[in-house]
């Protein structure tokens, strides 16, 4: 049975009925975006990740990458993928045309992702490195470097990475010490060491175009001083052609938990030879450039964890329904006939907790994808900045909030396969192993919470929280309307209540004296934010779900919908209540974690 | 640097502070054991557990285990350790020293494996599962049985395994197919296939005593008709003399996520020849045999999830006081320096968040321990009842409450690291992947949340609950006393009230029409009652801490001390406030998880 990854119903549920996606037609922009041609996009995307992408996965896993004489292979299988994949041209699908893009909606293209990421996301990391070199090669390139990078990045032909950690630079990125040294012709001597490259080296193009940070010799401490540059693994010539390879040295990789077909590399620049580079953008505005990525590269870190956890859900999903052990647990009779165990109490609380993130996380993910795609679309300065502040308040959830749920998903998508979801025969522990890397890279989860409560809070008096919150009311004035999820809206009415006290009390603190106890919750108040926004989402797809009910329609359809009303009231009266002691412990905000003594944490 | 396992300091103030374990010493039964001894005896262990058991860890997980003709390998740095182990008299240490034990207290046994599981766990797993199969010789066996097994089993010499689970009967131990046909001399002979056989075979011993569970023909359908048999992979005659190699066959055994140094072998008996048992204890009873075994190898599984969270707590520990990164939060200057991540206040967040379960955990295990103990030298039947009582509640939270708290532990230890502790180079992402099994075995940890509520809160009226609570009460009652403390009590207090209620209504619902709702919030109850055990062995070491600062001491005890009553207030105030919400959605009971039609959950 080839594998399941995402519920396509699921899929076109969000696309069409939740945010009805193909009215974004109607703008000249994306006026080939009919509903015809998102479905065809859509289709094609899941028949080749799980044709294709899928087998790819479990092999990448055992074979893992090779480092052999200074060189990196990619897992063999990854090989054929990589040429269908850029022949399909999935490597820039939003981009503009004119560059090499597809221009495509972000909703679109993330849902295509939810299937590509749910089936190898260890080669999508690959894809993901390539597609944001050319990025940056795009927003900030001259029309030279376009001309001569853009279109080979984005087909394929060439490979990308971001040279941005080192050994004592990850979070604090301030700290990196790898230099530039302005060279005679214009272009720069670059030496340093970098660390934890995602596609540092690989074997799958010719050349690999690699955007390095580093500090031109005299620029500022600090993030004020980190320029960006274009380094060639072997050099372009201005007339396109290629010229001396670069001193560009991958020195190691790293073995890792999960994800082993992504390779992750330690590198050296100009180490013994010369590594030339060209400056990308404005000297000392290196990292400005990179603030531009950030919330793509966010957007497809929370994709991986939605795309993991609904993968491992519909697998436990399709387990739960064929393994029969044990009776049922009213059964009247000792002599009563094994079930399912999908009709196990606890089983079907595991499998409503892996549905509502999985789901949610779903809606969450494509809805930011959409106020990315509205805001393209928009004349209304006003509106884009509204657009833009509620997609900032967004970001954190969606990569910090929805990996950590996602996890707890995959390790349930474990537990309900019991002792074979522990062994290497089912794709369930995989999951979980990949998926824990998604906690750490693109800003640790940790600091996504900071960001929450130190920048999208602060930025603007919270307009952009503001604006998050006045969207969930009007949901729970919709859901209000409608008598089955009425005392839903009204939960989660209340929560909102508590939430926006919340949010004003940690900002606060925040801003004070005491402003190192904020910090101490705002991990905390991302949770929360994160349970309301799930609320909010489920609670959309309820009264979207109720309205079509009312229609009538087809059986199969009516399941789906009584499905996510189920998933609503599953959430909200479940789990968000424990959001509300979480907010009373926030408001608190007890400073005990700062108080304690170094020394009394213990150990030595 | 040798890898710090355990807190030396935070064991002993376990025993002899909150315990007063050698008080035990003046029962005849453990005269031996006075305070010197004992201090001795974890020493001891801990050294072996740091010098030989810990190295091996990392060995075992790269290298794991051989299936090769029809044999397994174990990692060959398991063979020292093994006979170190045996020399050592680490086998049966709580023991009748007549059946070649060492007749410890639990808790002393429990501090040793605290280390021992700390340090190497998978390893662990053959000896727990040796010591399993002599206890049931010991118990249920005849003179003969015993005289034949016992020594060699204890002492190292010969190993065992436990053959329970079966394809089709994994949770469901009553659908096992294993058949005994009772031979002409009084032996039995078995046939069948049993799977995820730990230990069922090695190369550390040159006999394995397979205890195998099985149906003698004619037996009734489920548990009742269960039968155990001694089934030795060599026989052994009467007089101890091998015989004939029995008809055992491992046909393989499981790639699994972690613990690879543990065999989880596939084991076919009787497949071609005769495969030889002997009854063990009453026919069709080997069911409550198995219960005897439970309370004692679920509180193992629990040992296991404490010993990796205090050991990843405590590398996290050390990495965050040597890990410079990033400028104080508060700095008034982009110049200031860098400082250790452990003035981070995200980082303090998870340091106390490992710090609390790690250390809450161990005097949970322990105190279950010295319940074992006291129950041991007790001559007082209603006092012996009591204190089994309080040990039924409890073993659950012990194995199901804690260990899905070690694996949140363990994934923050994860986490402190960054980058670094998604590689192998660090022992952190081990202890991640080896844990995620005892959320699985000796009973899932659903189950445990069953077990809590459909029969510890159900027997007797709840009264082992209702001990617990009492017990509970005395310590909020002492802390009340103090004035630090008091409001630390208060908050514990009103959570009590809350939880008494909650395990009113969860059990009436359970003997109830809709008991199938209540299985769908047993989870939520174990997590309810967990965080309630929680604060109470934090508020008791804090009660203890509070009494020893006042009377002065050392400035290391100082820190030590103070890092108790800030341990509990973290708990108390930042963690259990969650609990108050996940009471009120037990106490609403919303039955959905059961009314959600199967087909609504989507997928197919």
């Amino acid at each position: 049975m080839a594998q399941t990854i995402v519920d396509r119903r699921d899929v076109d549920f969000v696309l069409h009925e939740q945010l009805g996606v193909d009215t974004l037609s109607k703008h000249e922009k994306f006026a080939d975006f009919n509903r015809k041609t998102i479905d065809l996009i859509v289709s094609e995307a899941r028949n080749f990740a799980i044709k294709e992408m899928a087998p790819a996965s479990k092999i990448g896993d055992e074979e893992g990458c090779r480092f052999e004489n200074g060189k990196v292979s990619v897992p063999g299988a990854f090989q054929r993928v990589w040429e269908l994949f850029a022949e399909g041209e999935w490597i820039a699908p939003t981009d503009d045309p004119e560059s090499g893009g597809q221009g495509m909606p972000h909703t679109v293209a993330l849902a295509a992702r939810n299937y590509f990421h749910g089936a190898n996301f260890p080669f999508m990391m690959i894809v993901l490195l390539s597609h944001g070199a050319g990025k940056l090669v795009e927003k900030f390139g001259t029309d030279l470097q376009k001309k001569l990078f853009l279109k080979k990045m984005y087909g394929g032909e060439w490979g990308g990475s971001m040279m941005l950690t080192e050994a004592e630079a990850g979070s604090d990125v301030g700290a990196l010490t790898t230099t530039a040294v302005k060279n005679e012709d214009g272009t720069y001597s670059i030496s340093g060491s970098k660390l934890f490259i995602t596609a540092g080296d690989q074997d799958l193009t010719d050349n690999i175009i690699h955007p390095v940070l580093a500090r031109i010799e005299g620029a500022p401490a600090g993030t004020a001083g980190i320029s960006l540059f274009l380094a060639p693994k072997i050099w372009v010539n201005d007339d396109g052609s290629l010229g001396e390879p670069n001193d560009i040295v991958c020195t190691g990789i790293e073995e890792k938990m999960g994800i082993h077909g992504s390779p992750t590399c330690s590198m050296t620049l100009g180490g013994k030879g010369q590594c030339r580079g060209m400056l990308l953008g404005e000297a000392n505005k290196g990292m400005r450039a990179m603030f531009v990525m950030m919330n793509e590269a966010r957007l497809d870190v929370g994709m991986q964890g939605v795309a993991c956890a609904s993968a491992s859900y519909l697998n436990a999903l399709n387990y739960a329904r064929e393994r029969v052990q044990g009776r049922s647990l009213d059964a009247k009779s000792k002599d009563a006939p094994g079930v399912p165990i999908i009709n196990h109490p606890d089983v079907r609380r595991m499998l409503m907790n892996m549905k509502v993130y999985s789901e949610a996380g779903r809606s969450l993910l494509f809805f930011i994808g959409h106020c990315e795609d509205l805001c393209r679309v928009s004349d209304d300065p006003e509106e884009q900045a509204r657009l833009q502040q509620l997609i900032g308040v967004l970001i954190p959830i969606a990569k910090g909030y929805i990996t950590d749920r996602a996890f707890d998903v995959c390790s349930l998508g474990v537990q309900v396969y019991g002792g074979y979801g522990y062994t290497r025969e089912y794709p369930q522990e995989q999951y979980l192993r990949d998926l824990k890397i998604t906690h750490i890279y693109e800003g640790s989860n940790g600091i996504q919470s900071m960001d929450l409560v130190g920048r999208k809070l602060a930025m603007d008096k919270g307009a952009g929280y503001d604006h998050m919150l006045d969207q969930i009311r009007k949901t729970v004035a919709d859901a209000k309307a409608i008598s089955a999820l009425a005392p839903l809206a009204d939960d989660l009415a209340a929560t909102l209540e508590k939430l926006k006290a919340t949010a004003d009390s940690i900002r606060s603190l925040a801003m004070s004296e005491k402003m190192l106890d904020a910090y101490c919750h705002s991990y905390a108040f991302m949770n929360a934010t994160g349970d309301a926004v799930m609320a909010w989402m489920l609670l959309w797809r309820a009264a979207v779900a109720a309205q079509k009910l009312e229609k009538g329609g087809k059986k199969k359809d009516k399941a789906f919908y009584e499905g996510q009303i189920a998933g609503a009231r599953f959430f909200i009266r479940t789990l968000l209540p424990k959001a509300h002691g979480e907010m009373a412990a926030i408001q608190k905000a007890d400073g005990v974690a700062m108080e304690i003594a170094d020394e009394a944490f213990g150990g030595k």
